[in-house]
This record gives C-alpha cells, sequence and structure tokens, in this order.
C-alpha cells in the first residue's frame, strides 16, 4: 500500500498519509461507535482535473474515493475505509462567476452556505437554503444531500436551486449535467440525479445555484403551547389562514429546557411545546403576517406569543434555536441527530411516539423539527461507552424509523443516508426503486469505486 | 398485425382500430410535415394495471407504446409509428386523493391542470404551474414534459411540485418513484428522472402534488417600451427592485399587432415590446409592490403603464395574451411555436437574432415569453404546402438553436425535445452528459418500447 501512496505523491497534488495526520478524517458529525478506520490517504485536488487524476489512478489501482466537505452529515456519509483515498475539498473555495444580473452564482464544491449567502446578500440577492452548521456546511456536501434547514417550508431545500453540476464521474470522463439556465428540459434531469446521490456516482467539482431577489426583512414569533396537539394545530392553522412562513419550527419541552439550561434566554421551560415561525419580505407584508398569525395562534391555544420587532430579537430567539443541539451535548457526551419525515398531520403521532420509545429503551430525547414540513430531528443524548445504551439505542432507532414508514413518511429529509441508515433503506423504499438505484449506480460506478457503502 | 390487435382485444380494455378513428392520433399540435403513419391501435386503459397488461403484450409482440395526453405539446412527443399501441390515458381521470392537512394531492394522469387548480383553489391551495392550454393538458403531460407557464418565474415549474410518481416501467414492473412527503432525501431522486422524460421511461399511473397557499390577490400591470433593449432593462430593474413577480412576460411588436388584430382590446400596437407583469399577495402587498412598479418602469423607459385594479381587469389583460397563440393562426394556415431558453442577459440579442434570422428566409414570427427566467417563445407563422418556405423554415429553427446555444442558453424550458427537436439534441447536451442519458433509457428500457424515437 505505501507504494500506492508514493505513486499518489509523484500526482503534484497535495498527500496527508501520517498516522496522525489522516486519523482526523476516519470519521464525521455521527457518534463514533466501531473501530475508526483511518483512510489510505487523503488529498487536496485543486482542480477539477486533479480530482480527475486521483479518480483515474484509484480505478486503475483498486482504490476508492471518499470525497469529503466539511463532515456535518451526521450520517457517516464520509466514512472512509483501508483503501480509500480521501478527497478533501478544501482548496477548491472558490467563487467562480456570481452573475447578479442573471441570478446565478457558479461556485466550487468547498465555499461554505454562509459565504455563498454573505456574497449574494450583498447585492440584494437570496440562496435560502439553510442547513445548521451553515457557517461551515460546503455547498458540494449540501448538493451530494440536497440539504435543508428551517426555511426550506418556503423555500425548498438545495435541489430546489441547483440548475448545474460539473462532475468527475468514476470513468474518470468530466460531465456537466444541465445548463446555467434557471428552466431546462433539454434530455434527462442528471442534475437532479446527483444532486442528493451523496458522492456515490462521482465528484462535484463545480455548482451552479439559481438565486432570487432577497426578502426585505424577516421578524419571528415564538409562541408556546400546554399540550403537542394544540401546537400541531397551531401549525396547521397557520397554514390554512394562506400565510407562508419562511420558518414554521416545533421545539417540545425537553428541547426547550436544555437550551435554557446551556443559554438561558428566557424561554418557558414549563410548556409542552413551542412553534419559531418567521415571515419575510416587505415590512407591509410582516407586519401584516404578525397580525394574522397572532390572531390564529392565540385561537388555536397559544398560551404565549411573542413576536419580534427588530433583527436583534429575530437573532436572540434564532440563536436560542441554533444552539440546539450543542446544548444536547451538555447532556451526555454523545449526542445521536436523527432526521425523518412525516406528512403533517401526522406530526402528533410522530412526536409522541418518539417520546414513547425513548422512554422504554431509558434514552434521552430532545425533539425538535421543521413542523412545516414534517421533518422531525430528535436528538438523543447518550453515553455510548455503555454498552447497554448503545444496544438500547440501536432498537430506538430501528423502532423510529419502521413508525417514520408506518406513519406514511420517509427515513431522511435532509441528512441523507450514509452509513448510519444504510441497513434501513429497504424500510423505505419498494424493492423496484431500490433495485433500479443499484442499477444507476452500476452504470455510473461499475467498479463501486466511488464513496463505497453509502447508501446501499 | 391484425392478429396481435385481435389478442389486444381479449385483454378487456377499450381499443380503436379503424383507420378513421385512429387517424387522429398520428399527430399532436406540432405542424404536420412528412406522412403521416397512424398507429396500430389506439388502447383506453382504465388502471395501472391495465397499462401494466398493454406494456408487457408489446413487450413480447414487437410493438412499442405512446403513452398519450392532451396531444398539446408541439414537438411531436406522441408520435406513433405503425408499430405503436397509442395509450390513451382519457380513462384514467380521477383525483385519487385530495389532502388539504397535508397539502398534497394524488391524481391520474388525465386530470387536467386546470381541474386541479379549481379543485384546489376552493380550499385556499394552489398549483401554480400554468401552461397556456391549461383547460386541456394533463397532468401526465405536464409531468412528462415538466411543464411550466408563466408563473414559472415566482413558483417554478411542473417539476418543483412532483414529489411522487407512480410508473409502469417497460419491463412491466411498477414503481413508486418517492414518497407523499413534501422533503425526501432517501436513494436518488428518481421522481426528478421521470419527470421530463417525455414518456421515453415508462407510464405515468399516479401523480402526486405538493400544493401551497393559494395567494389571496393579483393583479397586472401591462406597460409598452420603445425599444427592446429598454423592455428588457425594465425586467431587469424589476428585479432589482427586489420584486418577486409571479409573471414578466415579454412581447414583441408583431405579438402586440397580431393580437390586436385577432381580438381588439386597445393594445397598444406602434411600440416595439410590451411587458406584463402579474404580482400576486396579499392586498397590502400587492398595493406596495404595485407602487414600487409603477416607479421602477416609468425610470426604465415605459411610455405607458396601465395597472388592473380588479380580478376583470386582469382577465382582460390575460385574455389577450393567451390568445396569441391562436391570434398567429389566422396569419398563415400554420403555426409552429418554438421555445428556447437563454440568461436573462441575453434577451435582447436573442429576440433581435430571432427576427434578423426570420427576415433573412421571409418568415413571418411574433415573439413573446417569459423574459422572467429567459424562456422566449417564436411563433412562426407558415405556409407549410409551400415547399419552399417549409425548406427555410427548416433553416430557420436550424440557426435559432445553434444561438440560444451559442448564447449560453438551452433548447427547452417547457416544450421539451419530442421527435421535432431530436436531430438538436448534440448542440446542447455534451457527448458525455448524450451518452449517460441513453445508457439511463437502455437500463430501464432496452428493447426500445417506450415512445421510441422521441429526445435521443
Amino acid at each position: 500500500m505505501q507504494k500506492l501512496v508514493d505513486k499518489i505523491k509523484k500526482l503534484n497534488i497535495k498527500v496527508l498519509d501520517k498516522k496522525e495526520d489522516i486519523y482526523p478524517y476516519a470519521f464525521d458529525t455521527a457518534p463514533l461507535k466501531n473501530k475508526i478506520t483511518p483512510p489510505l490517504c487523503v488529498c487536496f485536488p485543486k482542480t477539477t482535473e486533479d480530482i480527475q487524476k486521483l479518480i483515474i489512478f484509484a480505478s486503475k489501482n483498486g482504490l476508492n474515493i471518499v470525497p469529503r466537505g466539511a463532515a456535518t452529515c451526521h450520517t457517516s456519509g464520509c466514512k472512509p475505509n483501508d483503501k480509500s483515498i480521501v478527497l478533501h475539498l478544501s482548496l477548491m473555495d472558490k467563487i467562480l462567476d456570481f452573475n447578479k444580473e442573471d441570478l446565478t452564482i457558479k461556485v466550487e464544491p468547498y465555499v461554505t452556505v454562509k459565504k455563498i449567502q454573505e456574497t449574494v446578500e450583498k447585492e440584494g440577492l437570496f440562496f435560502p437554503p439553510d442547513p445548521s452548521n451553515l457557517a461551515v456546511s460546503t455547498i458540494g456536501g449540501a448538493v451530494a444531500l440536497s440539504s435543508g434547514g428551517p426555511r426550506a417550508f418556503k423555500y425548498g431545500t438545495t435541489k430546489d436551486f441547483v440548475i448545474n453540476l460539473k462532475v468527475v464521474l468514476p470513468s474518470g470522463e468530466i460531465i456537466e449535467t444541465g445548463s446555467n439556465v434557471a428552466k431546462n428540459v433539454t434530455g434527462y434531469n442528471l442534475t437532479q440525479l446527483f444532486t442528493g446521490s451523496e458522492g456515490t456516482l462521482g465528484v462535484i467539482s463545480e455548482v451552479t445555484l439559481k438565486l432570487i431577489p432577497k426578502p426585505e426583512k424577516r421578524r419571528v414569533t415564538l409562541c408556546y403551547f400546554d399540550t403537542l396537539l394544540s401546537a400541531a394545530k397551531g401549525v396547521n392553522d397557520v397554514i390554512n389562514a394562506l400565510i407562508v412562513p419562511s420558518t414554521l419550527d416545533l421545539l417540545d419541552k425537553n428541547t426547550l429546557q436544555t437550551i435554557e439550561k446551556y443559554n438561558p434566554t428566557g424561554l418557558l421551560c414549563d410548556k409542552e411545546a413551542a412553534l419559531l415561525i418567521e415571515v419575510d419580505g416587505s415590512s407591509a407584508k410582516i407586519e401584516e403576517d404578525n397580525k394574522k398569525l397572532y390572531k390564529v395562534l392565540q385561537k388555536s391555544g397559544a398560551v404565549k406569543i411573542i413576536q419580534s420587532t427588530s433583527e436583534e430579537e429575530n437573532e436572540k430567539i434564532w440563536k436560542a434555536r441554533r444552539s440546539a443541539y450543542a446544548a444536547v451535548t451538555k447532556i451526555k457526551p454523545n449526542v445521536a441527530t436523527e432526521d425523518v419525515v412525516v406528512n403533517r398531520s401526522k406530526i402528533v403521532p410522530l412526536v409522541e411516539g418518539i417520546q414513547e420509545i425513548s422512554a422504554k429503551y431509558n434514552i434521552t430525547v430532545c425533539i425538535m423539527g421543521h413542523a412545516g414540513d414534517g421533518n422531525i430531528h430528535p436528538n438523543f443524548a447518550l453515553v455510548l461507552s455503555d454498552e447497554k445504551e448503545k444496544e438500547n439505542f440501536e432498537k430506538v432507532k430501528e423502532e423510529l424509523f419502521k413508525l417514520a414508514i408506518e406513519l406514511g413518511g420517509s427515513l431522511s429529509g435532509e441528512h441523507g443516508i450514509g452509513s448510519e441508515k444504510k441497513p434501513y433503506l429497504d424500510f423505505a423504499l419498494q424493492d423496484t426503486a431500490l433495485k433500479y438505484m443499484k442499477e444507476i449506480k452500476k452504470l455510473f460506478d461499475p467498479n463501486n469505486i466511488m464513496n463505497p457503502d453509502k447508501m446501499f
């Protein structure tokens, strides 16, 4: 194997192969469970052609390629094996073309979501997807998983903004999947085939996104309910009132308590549930929406309603919401963030089911989620060094996924399948669908060199 | 062949095979050019299982399947050959499940876009895609082509609303491509692979769409410009002012004159271009948008600005706009509606180029389009019985498509490729992209029994 690494070093691409250097590339933000296997080496391509060289090298030498962005995916989506060349894309972090008039931006894969947002917002434009880790999350990763975030309810997820990708295929061929125009039905939609494919079909080396005009303002409403059922009713009542919030998030009591303990901002900790609702647009629209929201939520049974009146107040509420994951890490050393989706009418049975399952196995859970699109994230606080707890958590996961599917839902709304949910994929997919997905994988990657052991 | 038809008749599915009955199924709304070949027969399946029977029968007997909705696609997308079983889906026109709470509707393929809109709008919900022929256009066809319409600028095209499809594959297998939840990243995005695939990968037998809350009101601004350039500037100025109209359509002088001659409503016929801009939302938002629009358009050089103040006035303006195609049919017996896309910054060179090319070959053209997303529709008035004109039109088309590609654009925004644009597909697509598309076709349809000779 050392010989292969020596050959890679001659490719004129930065390589790491010392044990201490490559160890951090053995895992991502999913909780560690098994033996850790570092990759063969970590390479830092600078160009599409560098990626191509490495893919061709891997293909000829029985190695595999694991592309890696910020590794914030929670699903072991970039976990290597001992034959892996990890492609760390950190040297491909340039904005290639920001075309304000055409409302498009073309970037390299390691540009962060936040950088994209800041760049375009300066010019009055908007890239809505906002995964929680957006300060570090890279666009390559966001496209690979079709990441969402709280604003997906109004604006959709990353997939809804990708119009073209440059991808290096396992064959070494370079493909452009679409075209740099917003509307296009010329041939099959390869762009959407690669979006969300978790690095299993090729390495994304350029991303072209469409942008929209930036809403003038945003305001947040935080409201509390005595029961989960009345909070769920609140969600429906808001939608029935023809309000289209950008965010419609739900937080359960455990989440409220955990956040408040970690970072006290005055959240009410004796309520069963809270909704965090953001509306955006012009001043007049926001004023109108907020008045309507207040009335509707009061009628739905909200026991306290707080509406922000400035960007500072927005930020204060959002900061509390965004600290939810960090707060859970204070309870116990490990946190597993799960991600399931159901239809909105099934949120109450899903949340109650998660609470029951967790109680049954004595696992602490804080539940939050994007209630507007039925996308629920239970954060499990765990001590994974405790074998019994580890075993129990496996049971919780299996029952959680089965419950989501039984309720007509799906395994993932925005985190993807990775290695973590691979064993459960057949819960969610029909045999025929799974068979054809595997055939598509085989078509693009007959030797299975791209991010092996993920998804299938 | 008659023996095969006799066998089909035993499948307990309605069949037409008399010459006079099947003749209308030989073409669609694309102008007739060549010898007309009616299909072997026309079948009217009632269920997914009926479709399955017919596909298996075709596969075993060397026949092919041509699915057909309202046939309004302009691209000969449902043109059969003499071995075709046309699947006319008119008996599959039921709304299967309208779930107001979950904002989804599941329908059979022959439900019209208008029927879907009327059904959901009664309950305060909204399905935005609005192809011009929406009164007859079926959702199966809209999904097969990812149809758009004027509202695509704000809301996207059909693909942005499809969340699940039931499809009968060429193998006879029945697949569900997604799941009935709005947000889903569980496996590859088969839903988007089938959407826009023009019936070449299977027959869609059920469609699940996501819905959004209905905007309260809409208002139209019609404004005129002395030059195409100032109209294009108007489009950009509107977007730079952070207004997000639902529609941002452009009409050239020839289009204005032709509509006004056919259906006089007082359009100004001496102006080079007009913009039709619709905003929607609450009363307050519309009032604010319209005030802004007025100022911005005045500054851009609009010489006259008319803003509707009621739904009746909206309809009057929209009726004129929608009659554009019908109006062109009054000039000459044949009309060919083309469909190309460029980035918004390239609209002026595209429109001027189309005018030049048409003048060069002495072909009458009325140009309109969805300027907001750079999607331009030239309507060519033709006498196709005139061999010279027919020949000239072929040259116009070739030059038009080359121009769109040279300007960085694409071959189709919403009409698809069909048979008509098949010869030009390699202008628009890289060899590698085309190769993999053909491989995907082969993977699903190794014997090429699904809508042959379309797209590739």
